[in-house]
């Protein structure tokens, strides 16, 4: 009896892209068929070696034409770049060589209102095509947007809801303390706020993805990037950090009707945070709150949440998609 | 601009459909066009009468062809009975009629095993009629099945899922203390535990769900019910138990690979809990631990469960459906 496998392309190989593979080898009937890459470094590369694990037989290629024309797969997971405008041409790209794509890209979580023109146009052209078009990850994708959407199910009202995520950034790789702004000086996180370098990216696009579940029209929405500063000194294995300087960034996003703020997205992500956790209070009937001790594992989690939604994206319809949208994804031993 | 409305027929209008009226009126462009049920001293009455708010001008009728016939409907939400087998027919002439169904029914929520062929032939017959039919509620349906499910998408491995469900029944109806078993003597109660007829129904078909979500295939499961047996005297605004008879249930489900439990339900409801919560412990990369502080309130949810799920269901293809394959089930504000 044949076993049917899911074929897939890796597009991408960075950090995000290699830890895909890794995790896609662990399951059953999985089968790595191409892989993209321009880092010239990596080319040519049996991406199993590449990885750190038993040859795959696959090599990196940067002819991104010639692998998703000629690999016989049925859907690309696209790891590549953040910004949606960049990313556009890469996805219309595997649309047309008829393959579903499931990207780790913040921005194309919930796009309809922030990139409405680039949304219309991806998903006209996968209608066309018949196939799926999904973004996901731990955030946006999961913890601060499907499953506070998924815990409103049982309510019969819902007046509002708040959404906490508390990290401990000293327990975290150098990337990420350097990317919250840990040691940095108060003049100089808030230089790096303005230009946009210094945030998570993604706020928005959660609001707007749980405002249209509710079925709420939001008047605005806000997506305020603030320091924590250190009481005292505090160092983690990468960084030390003097007393007045900053340890790490609250973000605060804000979702508003009628000027009442219905939807409230709260970051906190700093050296030393003692309080770690994922939390969701919604205002309601019944009223709820729910915790995650510790928080979800970012690093693992926006990994495992690609592979784990390939199956419900090709059980979906054609077109693009967003993750309130697709079956439940979950964890699974094997596709079948 | 014509607005669209959802319209549905309430088949059933016990404590449960009453419930689910009351609370589809308050949501909008849901439309209630037909009511039926078989008790007499309810046919006839104006449903809104009949529940405690305005008249709806939609009369109960115990003529159930009629209604499903004459009455303009995208679905029936059905909660009549709880036995698959008793439901079956009544399920079936809805398929026939062309309507979508929600039924509250426990056994329907997962019944690919044990019921095989009651659901081989629901699904067959709704994919006949292009329409689409599904059990839900909140347990099972969401908080010891769906919710867990969703949960491990943040997971690259799951080894083991544990869901405890802890319940003050001081603070429930009369009917829910009664139905755990609360006043009896431990003989009373084992009697009617080896009737069946204290139990929460259900356990199997939510193991079962989860099972085909992970991919795991189990060699067996289990569900055992036990009593809780009072310390001291203690009473409820209804029912006084003394020191040495039962003040509750213990009820425990298990699923099994290789001997190995894979999968625990544990539902502890009795008078007097003094630390009530929902909780998921999964075992796996990552270990996550979740809590919903006080549990979710089971008599809300089943029925705004039921509601919620009005949407997707309508999104999704025909043949009959598990909640891990319909969209992501969350409140809305109004049907659009």
């Amino acid at each position: 009896m044949m076993v049917k496998m899911l074929n897939y392309i890796q597009f991408g190989l960075g950090p995000i892209g290699e830890k895909i593979v890794s995790y896609a080898i662990d399951r059953e009937n999985l089968c790595l068929v191409g892989a993209i890459d321009i880092d010239k470094s990596k080319v040519d590369q049996d991406v199993g070696q590449l990885i750190g694990t038993r040859p795959l037989g696959i090599r990196v290629s940067s002819d991104v034409d010639d692998v998703l024309k000629n690999a016989e797969a049925d859907i690309v997971l696209l790891s590549t770049v953040s910004s949606l405008a960049a990313l556009e041409e890469q996805i219309l790209r595997c649309i047309r060589y008829g393959k579903n794509v499931v990207s780790s890209s913040e921005e194309l979580a919930f796009p309809w209102i922030e990139n409405r023109k680039i949304a219309e146009t991806i998903d006209k052209e996968a209608r066309k095509h018949r196939v799926t078009v999904i973004g996901t990850g731990v955030n946006p994708g999961f913890v601060m947007d499907a499953l506070p959407i998924f815990l409103t199910s049982a309510c019969q009202k819902v007046h509002s809801i708040r959404i906490e995520r508390y990290q401990d950034a000293s327990i975290r790789r150098r990337p990420f303390q350097e990317k919250i702004g840990a040691g940095l000086s108060l003049k100089e996180f808030m230089e790096k706020v303005s230009t946009q370098s210094i945030r998570h990216v993604g706020f928005t696009e959660s609001i707007q993805m749980i405002a249209y579940s509710m079925g709420w029209e939001l008047d605005r929405t806000e997506d305020i990037v603030e320091p924590v500063v250190a009481d005292n000194d505090v160092a983690s294995h990468f960084i030390k950090v003097k007393k007045g300087e900053v340890v790490g960034i609250c973000q605060t996003g804000r979702g508003f009707i009628n000027g009442n703020t219905v939807i409230t997205l709260e970051l906190q992500a700093y050296l030393g945070h003692t309080a770690p956790k994922d939390a969701v209070i919604i205002e309601g009937e019944p009223s709820m709150q729910f915790e995650v001790k510790g928080g979800v594992n970012g690093d693992i989690a926006t990994c495992a949440m690609v592979v784990n939604a390939m199956p419900k994206v090709l059980q979906a319809s054609p077109g693009l998609k967003t993750m309130p949208e697709i079956g439940l994804v979950s964890w699974f031993k094997g596709y079948r």
